[in-house]
């Protein structure tokens, strides 16, 4: 039997826990998974014979190298920034690693010590990152076969509510980290365009949207903005020589441009203490940004400081928000952002009914026998319910499915990797289709 | 006979040493000069027989020890962040210290250490922080002592070039640390207006200038933008119940339009490289951080994407400072604010002959009598050659004066401290006013 270890039992475990579960009888699989919060790890693992829930506490030296030694191989499923302590242990064990999260830093430092103990931390395993590299490279090493040279490259991706219970006027919800929604885009925003770098700082990163144009997909209208830094994937992708790189989030249309009413005020700041925020109303905690009129209403000096917030859509936006409510935050020494965050919070929750929505485009140009072309790779995901989420089930599915083909040796190698090459991303894309999760595809002649 | 050390022989400690050595031989005192720089320090010295200029490395434990031992006192001029190293050794060895920089943190958690020692550690002994203190509480406390009760404060500095040298379209040359001036502001601005707490993002802040109204100094016209943080000082100078308290930094009129250009770029950011800066041009840096449209020169497009750059004269500015050039930037892996401090470099640097000139302007309101009325207290002062600077003055000399006071018994006290309190700003400011240092003073009746 094999032991599965599944560190954090979180919002984003559950489609994970669900199919590592359902294929454990057929390849002799225990289950394991740890959080701090035992009542939440048993209640993922909800009872099932092939599973086992404990407490896991990273910080508990013995218990948790007791813990790791005893797997066959390790998911994290932690905050980021734990992962390298994870990692230490998986290499001084010798047992296989794998997360959803960025490869830090920290983790490609342990590239040398992996190959060493001679196993493999797949990083990157989730949506995004994680599906948009496996399936960016199928089609960029399918082009390359033919022999065609890319020269642009577009991807966008977002988390959004399903169309059915998309009911407000930011056509928008929170389906994932509030915290990481507020505090999205946050520093410089780098790309290239026609061999030139473009940088956006996070000020005008909201003036500056793109729309979605070559819809392949049944879902409506988006829009998007640039991603934080795009320029890193070309190295990634071995795309050195593409003269476009960018990488954006997608919204619905109008969504940003009301957004960035409040990266001009600055009350997406998360770096300094708002003083007295306990007793100061929403509608003061915004006009402390604004200047100092008392005979102007915020309602029209927001239209006079913001551009874009004398625009009626926008403006119902941010007044069906609740920016010039009354209504006491009663947040005690909260910065801007956790402010706005608990704001959002009481209009942008998902109600129990509610189902998410993923999608991904990849727009890639290239050039095959003296012609120039576009392939247009899209997909879209819709929830099931609360619990398998298009978000649980975009991380959790790639992940397991990967675990899986490491446990029955379809996949070898060692050091830190990323799910880049096609050794990984041929089967769990093809797997991942199974379950729904498939790229629609179409071809266009450029010029 | 009393050693006095001084730590550091930079640019600001030119006046100092001065003063110490003019006033050596009176008192008995022997002025030793440490810097990692001996040559430096010697130069500084410049062979008074009552001078000593020695090597300095606070890192070199044995020998800083040794070094501070012997002295009576320690002046340290050393960037800001190696004052708490200094701070260390002249508690354990029970030596007063004496700095023209910001009590950090980590020096204010000395405090309790160097009361135990005996020993003072003065803080914010320089122009500002420094002599703005002394200035403002001399005021603060005569209006309280007539019973007046203090309503509003706003305060202003810069550092300025001189008048009669002030030459170019944006009528401003590095006086001072370039990289400072270039990082200005960076930040949130936070400050007070009638009772209401006011907070400008970076972005915003300079677009939202102030004209310096009561001109009270005979050196035309200014403006001014906010500092980071104005609240911390209503604590500070006992001004718990002001309803206005603001800070901010004086220019020339024009000038915070046109550096607003840049901020809205971007490229005042320090955070991040520019990729193949070394082989790019300023015109290309510049363009970089605008649309992607090969049609429309970069000279229409700073019009169209930031306020302000279709004025002509914000316009001249920019053109003038080589913004549109086709130069080599021939700086490897810079980040943006390297790049443009460079090209400020190329064009503000001060000729030989130019001198400086530091403006200083406090704003009181206050009821006395249930009459309201305003003090504007305001100081000028221009520099007098390459070495003896308007700002080398106003840092050294309160520094200087205060190590005689103290060394003199007229100064005494425990722990770190500020210039706020009579004993240290009544004989400074008298000295200072011998050397021209001198505040005018002019009173309005309001309302």
């Amino acid at each position: 039997m094999k032991n599965i270890l599944i560190l954090g039992a979180g919002l984003s475990t559950n489609s994970l826990i669900e199919y590592l579960l359902s294929n454990a009888e057929a390849h002799d699989w225990k289950v394991i998974v740890g959080d701090i919060n035992e009542a939440l790890a048993r209640k993922k693992v909800n009872g099932h014979p092939r599973g086992e829930a404990k407490i896991f506490d990273i910080k508990d030296e013995t218990e948790s190298w007791r813990t790791i030694a005893d797997a066959d191989v390790v998911i994290s499923m932690l905050p980021a920034f734990m992962h390298s302590m994870v990692a230490k242990k998986c290499i001084d064990l010798r047992k296989p690693m794998l997360t959803a999260s960025y490869a830090s830093e920290q983790i490609k430092e342990l590239d040398e010590q992996a190959k060493k103990a001679g196993i493999p931390i797949i990083m990157e395993l989730g949506l995004d990152p994680g599906i948009d590299h496996m399936s960016a490279m199928s089609v960029i090493n399918r082009v390359k076969e033919a022999g065609g040279e890319l020269t642009s490259f577009y991807s966008f991706t977002g988390g959004l509510v399903a169309p059915e219970y998309d009911n407000n006027p930011w056509n928008y919800k929170f389906t994932w980290n509030p915290r990481n929604v507020v505090l999205a885009g946050n520093g410089v925003s780098q790309f290239m365009k026609r061999g030139k770098y473009k940088y956006i700082p996070y000020h005008r990163l909201f003036d500056q949207l793109r729309v979605l144009q070559r819809k392949i997909l049944k879902y409506g209208n988006f829009e998007v903005y640039a991603n934080r830094d795009s320029l890193k994937y070309r190295e990634i992708y071995g795309l050195e020589n593409v003269k476009s790189m960018y990488r954006g989030t997608v919204r619905r249309p109008g969504f940003t441009k009301a957004w960035n009413v409040f990266v001009q005020l600055g009350v997406t700041d998360d770096s300094y203490i708002i003083e007295d925020s306990e007793n100061m109303t929403y509608r003061e905690f915004f006009n402390a940004f604004m200047k100092y009129e008392p005979n102007v209403p915020v309602e029209i000096k927001i239209q006079e400081y913001c551009e874009g917030a004398n625009d009626p859509v926008v403006f119902e936006k941010l007044k069906w928000l609740g920016v010039f409510d009354n209504r006491k935050i009663g947040l005690k020494r909260a910065t801007p952002a956790q402010i706005l965050q608990k704001l959002l919070e009481e209009r942008w929750t998902m109600e129990p009914q509610d189902k998410d929505m993923i999608i991904m485009q990849h727009e890639f140009k290239y050039i095959l026998n003296n012609e120039e072309k576009m392939i247009v790779s899209a997909m879209a995901v819709i929830g099931k319910d609360q619990d398998e989420t298009a978000m649980a089930i975009t991380v959790g599915l790639p992940l397991a499915i990967t675990t899986k083909l490491l446990l029955t040796g379809k996949i070898t190698g060692e050091g830190v990797m990323l799910p880049i090459k096609k050794q990984i991303y041929e089967p769990v894309l093809a797997e991942l289709e199974t379950f729904g999760i498939k790229f629609e595809e179409k071809e266009y002649m450029l010029g």
